[in-house]
């Protein structure tokens, strides 16, 4: 992430990583979600805030989740039904479940399609937010595969290139690969100049939004660095951010994620069917195509090529996707994790209402 | 394309597809290709021109591919040797044939597969040049699938995000699906800010290249509208152009083709290993997965959303990957292929120098 999404310095308190998810397991099971379903939608969550993701981890995601529990738009206790099956694919109708929960299962489905039969691929529909892509794949790359989602949404979000009307989500896109000393490839982005989560971060950082990150109401890409507007005011664009600078690649690839997702999966377009979302989920055996160790070989020659290569004048130096999450990883691993206070402050007020014990700092 | 790619009106000379069809055919197997080699490598470049990608059609590839015969950079003869197999997935030795000829067969077989077994994938090692990827992802269409296909190049084009060494090469990405009665969506793109062959294309047409299509040679993005400047004088950038505009996203994505195809099929990086190209084709049933009608009832749905959408202030219409190049074929299968008059006048005196009669106009 740009540095102008991340907590202000004044404003950070380090929580380790066991106790910040053994209170949000705790949380979502107080919300009447099962232990696996916790355990799962707490380590994507925990998972994200580790990579140094936090436009996808708790700070932003928790709350709002809860509150959808409350709300019945959530279901705590699905009962996961498979609407259609092939060796290598199968597609679930989530029941409503939180994409958090049902999403590494999906993936373990189609880790163990692929062991089978070289690939596998699950879609889910009936189902919530998946906190981005980015969690997943390294599922596969843990079992040496290649791992790969999309995640629709129910769209009204993201201008087509040329156009005044947010048609899509922001429809994130990830995949992931392993290597064999370096640290794997995670490439998991959405499909917008910006996420919509990092505009609403940028709210309590109090940083500015680029030129051609958004659009005005009518459509136009704004072009001058500007304060956040308040919701409903503008208009995300898809990346790339003008047709002359390859929005239409950005906006291109966010209809591939919808029709991966929403419309592979049986739930219709987001905007014009009436669902909450809808993912797919697909895994490819290295070893189905060729050797395991000589693939892990060549993508340390890669990865390591890239990071070894010189910068630009003015940059201090070059690095892959998933390098600096990674680094991220280890750090916050051992230094915790570094919240936004105010984070902290509803982890403990919300904790107190509900009687639940919390010991964060 | 931006008009700026296009032919100017005053050099254009129609031909129709099946004329300049006719002698692309003989010209591949002048050069020794048999006669399927020589069709499926004519129907890849004709295709292109007819769908408006004439950066990838005969103008910029034909001359290019017959002096790589005519050096031994191409097989004519490929004996294509199967390196692995699964239920699923075949890994293929090219043998040196170029792409366009094998890359229709590839996406047979993963077409076969995913007939029996929901998805198919053929990964190709040692081949060479595939014309992009939008054609193939085509074959898929026609029979109801999801198709996929990323290439990979010998790399040492375009820089990494932050970066002033040319790692990947332009890597381009398709996917195409089905609709009911809309025109299929078909997403092809290079993971560049323009593809080489466009920027080439600018040399004929006198186009300017727009601020932060390229860099310089120590990486800075170029923020102005130039000339093209010289081969070897500049690099090509990520999509994006820069950080603060995506260009990881971009340079992530050509990550993303270069492990799917040069990594994957085991021919190692592009910049480090001594190879010619590679390739990934995929197909996905999509009745593998939900029923083939909801599917392109969902994508009309979808289809029709983008294009009845309202405009931005200042631009006529909306449009979605693969609708202008629908309209295109259409238009150029009755009116004939608008080529540059210097394309019509190589495709002459070449063809007199081998002795072929050539009756274009």
């Amino acid at each position: 992430m740009l540095d102008r999404f991340k907590v202000p310095e004044k404003d950070k308190i380090y929580i380790s990583a066991e106790k910040i998810s053994e209170l949000t397991e705790k949380l979502f099971k107080s919300a009447g979600v099962s232990d696996e379903g916790a355990r799962n939608s707490t380590n994507v969550l925990i998972g994200n805030d580790l990579r140094g993701v936090e436009s996808h981890g708790v700070s932003n995601g928790l709350r709002l989740y809860l509150g959808r529990y409350s709300s019945d738009s959530y279901n705590p206790k699905p009962v996961i039904k498979v609407l259609r099956e092939s060796p290598t694919t199968t597609t679930l109708d989530g029941d409503g479940a939180i994409g958090t929960e049902i999403g590494p299962m999906a993936m373990e489905m189609a880790i163990e399609k692929a062991e089978k039969h070289g690939m596998g691929a699950v879609s889910v529909t009936n189902t919530g937010h998946l906190a981005g892509c980015g969690y997943y794949p390294l599922q596969a790359v843990e079992k040496d595969m290649i791992g790969h989602c999309f995640t629709g949404s129910p769209g009204g979000q993201t201008l087509p290139t040329w156009g005044s009307e947010p048609i899509l989500g922001t429809n994130p896109v990830a995949w992931a690969a392993p290597a064999d000393k370096m640290p794997p490839f995670l490439f998991d982005v959405a499909t917008t100049q910006v996420a919509a989560n990092k505009i609403e971060l940028t709210r309590r950082t109090g940083a500015k939004l680029l030129p051609g990150w958004i659009a005005k109401k009518d459509g136009t890409p704004i072009l001058d660095e500007i304060e956040t507007p308040q919701k409903g005011n503008y208009h995300l664009l898809p990346f790339g951010g003008t047709r002359e600078n390859g929005s239409h690649k950005g906006f291109g690839l966010g209809m591939v994620g919808e029709i991966m997702s929403n419309i592979l999966s049986g739930a219709g377009p987001g905007l014009t069917s009436n669902h909450q979302g809808s993912d797919f989920f697909a895994a490819y055996s290295i070893d189905a195509f060729t050797d395991v160790k000589k693939f892990k070989e060549n993508m340390d020659l890669l990865l390591n090529r890239v990071v070894k290569s010189k910068p630009a004048t003015n940059y201090e130096r070059v690095v892959y996707a998933g390098y600096l999450e990674n680094e991220e990883f280890i750090k916050r691993s051992k230094e915790g994790i570094p919240y936004h206070k105010e984070v902290i402050e509803w982890f403990e007020n919300y904790s107190s209402e509900l009687g639940i014990e919390c010991n964060l700092r």
